[in-house]
């Protein structure tokens, strides 16, 4: 191998494909990256053998080659290069060893054989193609991906649910104390599931940039999924096994309905949060009332809060205890100014959901102590 | 009590008086801040034995009082509250409780008595006081700080040592591996020596601001020590003990001088340090020649880095290795564009000062491994 390309060009591209090295492995290839001369330049492929990112550089190749190379200390090493070009060539002795030169540096590192490198993730040619805009598709992997079970007594809840029905690209998780549901218009009309690893998910929200109308390409088979991103590529193993019926649990009749200030109602969950974490309840008590809903939380031997936050209410008053924590995950998520917050009763799923937009809402169990 | 203040008025002086908490603590009362009235206001004070904070509250006052409250509680939940005016008063039936009052806001929240509070470190009235530019004092400690012993084998070099000499106010700290010392003019005649814990320290360069000529007072007795800043008093004990005579050990005869750009020779130890931190060895080896210094570092089965950096030389070419850390700690403290490295061989301490600055300087001693 030998090619010369631009510092910070290079320097990014490491940067990406370091976020699919395995942290910890006993294997020394999983915790290198992939660097291989293509067509038009230098691929740069990393994998924790679940999931993969691979992405291209622009570079003078003056002769093709390819190595494995340690992850954290080239992607360092590279970013507190100068800038301007830099040389990477093959040892004349050792393929096994490389050098990167930018005059008057010189440095030579010891890889590994590209030929035990793992293979990535990848989809079948008969894949199911969609596009979505990145700034959404961002929106909507955050503010579901909170619901996601973090253990795996259950494997599939420790996925994203990733579906597509009806014309409706969905994405739904649950951990059995919320749901999160959100959706958006899509033209793909062939229908299918697919439950996405909780990892992949956080590093695609990592990578993709909020606000951005440009269109990520995603491909699904039955087992794989893959995101392209203008080039830069991320893929992973989907999660086997069957997502529960999540639509059976979402209520449709409500006795109560209150709307609320986003802002003033997460300033004062913000505020019962930090009192009851102290004592470890973690509860709240919302009473809903005629012009509001009062929000009372105790925490033994430190002390007791008692805040109000205006709404407009419909139906009947009732009194209702949740984790403060899971509101807040779901209240955080939500951009918009005034939010609904529709009750069927102390002991039923209670539904958020931002006012008049029917592609995203939240559901929360109440907790049934009493205390 | 009862008091009504500006809320971010008292969170900026929670968030400072805070610092002071001890954070492990079997004595719930040293996990809180003392609340009590003086004649201007509110008096917010902290101690973790060795070091304290003190600073006030412009309040208005209804009726006089005095509480210790959780720290930590209290600074994050006022942080919480809505701008505007806060009224914080005692509970009618016990004197432990407090009521903090933001309309429509209530938190009542438990408190320990003020009589069991510990007396904070003060010094006595004949200390000796002087004053210096508040972002002189914090570069004077940040420079210095650095070189201090976090093991307490010789519990002197655990702290900073403070040195009024010759009408200079100096800072000196030492490890055994380095040496840190930093001088600038007082008018304060008096000579004297005082050993400031290392955490008072850090805490003081947090709290002081960069580039501010607004005059701290320093007071100083044989116990104690205290730096008024417009009121904000932090106090501390002083480290017994004699500290060594370190003027001994600063060499005033060299054999190599060599003069380097400070960033460039900066960012070519950067690059050794990565190398070099994976092998776990953290040694450079510098050759010193002509025209500059050549840098070389080794890691086994990684890889060699071999860097150059121009410098004006005099005197004997010579090759000496260094724990590349202590290099580092010292340049990345040095402001000035260039510096010089004044070396008498391989086995005595390099001496690193900014050209033309007598009242900065950094001893680091050399590694004699052989390798």
């Amino acid at each position: 191998m030998n090619i010369v390309c631009e510092k910070s060009v290079l320097a990014a591209a490491l940067g990406l494909a370091q976020r699919a090295v395995a942290i910890k492995s006993p294997m020394p290839n999983l915790k290198g990256i992939l660097l291989e001369t293509g067509e038009q330049g230098l691929i740069l492929s990393a994998t924790d053998l679940e999931f993969g990112i691979t992405c291209q550089v622009e570079t003078k190749i003056v002769e093709h080659g390819s190595i494995v190379l340690p992850a954290k200390l080239l992607t360092e090493f590279v970013r507190k290069l100068p800038d301007g070009l830099i040389e990477i060539k093959s040892d004349s002795e050792n393929p096994l060893k490389i050098h990167i030169i930018c005059d008057p540096i010189k440095f030579e590192l010891s890889g590994f054989s590209p030929e035990e490198f793992p293979n990535l993730p990848g989809v079948k040619e008969d894949a199911v193609r969609i596009e979505v805009k990145e700034g959404l598709l961002r929106e909507m992997l955050t503010q579901t991906e909170v619901a996601v079970a973090r253990e795996d007594t259950r494997p599939v809840l420790t996925g994203l649910l990733m579906e597509i029905e009806g014309g409706k690209l969905k994405f739904i998780a649950t951990d059995g104390h919320r749901l999160a549901f959100r959706q958006a218009v899509t033209e793909e009309k062939q229908e299918l599931k697919a439950i996405i690893p909780s990892r992949a998910v956080q590093e695609l929200i990592k990578i993709l940039e909020p606000d951005i109308d440009q269109k990520v390409t995603v491909y699904v088979d039955n087992s794989s999924i893959a995101f392209d991103m203008n080039g830069l590529v991320l893929s992973s193993r989907l999660v086997e096994g069957k997502y529960p019926p999540y639509q059976q649990i979402i209520p449709t009749n409500f006795k109560t309905a209150a709307v609320v200030d986003a802002g003033a109602f997460t300033a004062a969950l913000e505020r019962a949060e930090i009192l009851v974490r102290e004592g470890g309840n973690n509860l709240v008590r919302l009473s809903i009332q005629d012009d509001g809903i009062k929000l009372l939380a105790f925490s033994q031997d430190v002390g007791a809060i008692d805040d109000f936050v205006n709404a407009g209410v419909e139906g009947e008053a009732v009194e209702i205890k949740f984790n403060v924590r899971l509101l807040l995950d779901c209240f955080r998520n939500i951009k918009d100014k005034e939010v609904n917050i529709d009750l069927t009763g102390e002991f039923s799923p209670c539904m958020i959901r931002p006012v008049g937009d029917h592609n995203y809402l939240h559901l929360v169990l109440p907790v049934r102590l009493n205390q």
